[in-house]
């Protein structure tokens, strides 16, 4: 008896501080690009890019997985919001 | 004497640890979501998103700064890789 493959996923979620929340960093680093010569740079602000592989039954409970994992995980609610950028399924997977 | 305003264009780059690059924290917050009970997460990996707003003459001239931005100060080129994920006009601008 063999069990048919689990589908996988790859997902991507962006972390971004909330507009109201100062970036320090983000603008310690346009003020370096400007003491490097690359000018024009108006704003900068860094968040994080999460690349996340993951295993469900279908795309709905893929992304439920990771709205769970955003949710509770990934983010800070207090500071930063999230949103799912990207959901698909891996080429090739179980073939 | 009035001057054209100077465009505007928002951009986002990605900068991601290179897959040779093990990445702990990464993993950490695959093992702390399998604690929290949300399965089948089988590999996350931290990166950065840098959402930048920039004045230039025109597109060209962004993607070109963006460029010199990304290799001399948002990446670093031992460890990781960046792409431009985003580069469109900010609407509006200038009017």
């Amino acid at each position: 008896m063999t069990f048919p493959p689990v589908p996988r996923f790859q997902a991507r979620v962006l972390v971004s501080l909330r507009p109201s929340v100062l970036d320090p960093a983000g603008e310690a680093t346009r003020a370096a690009a400007q003491r490097l010569g690359v000018d024009g740079i108006t704003q900068l602000r860094i968040g994080k890019a999460m690349e996340v592989e993951l295993e469900a039954a279908d795309l709905d409970a893929a992304r439920s997985q990771i709205e769970r994992l955003s949710d509770r995980l990934l983010a800070n609610p207090v500071i930063e919001n999230w949103c799912l950028e990207q959901l698909k399924p891996v080429e090739g997977a179980g073939s």
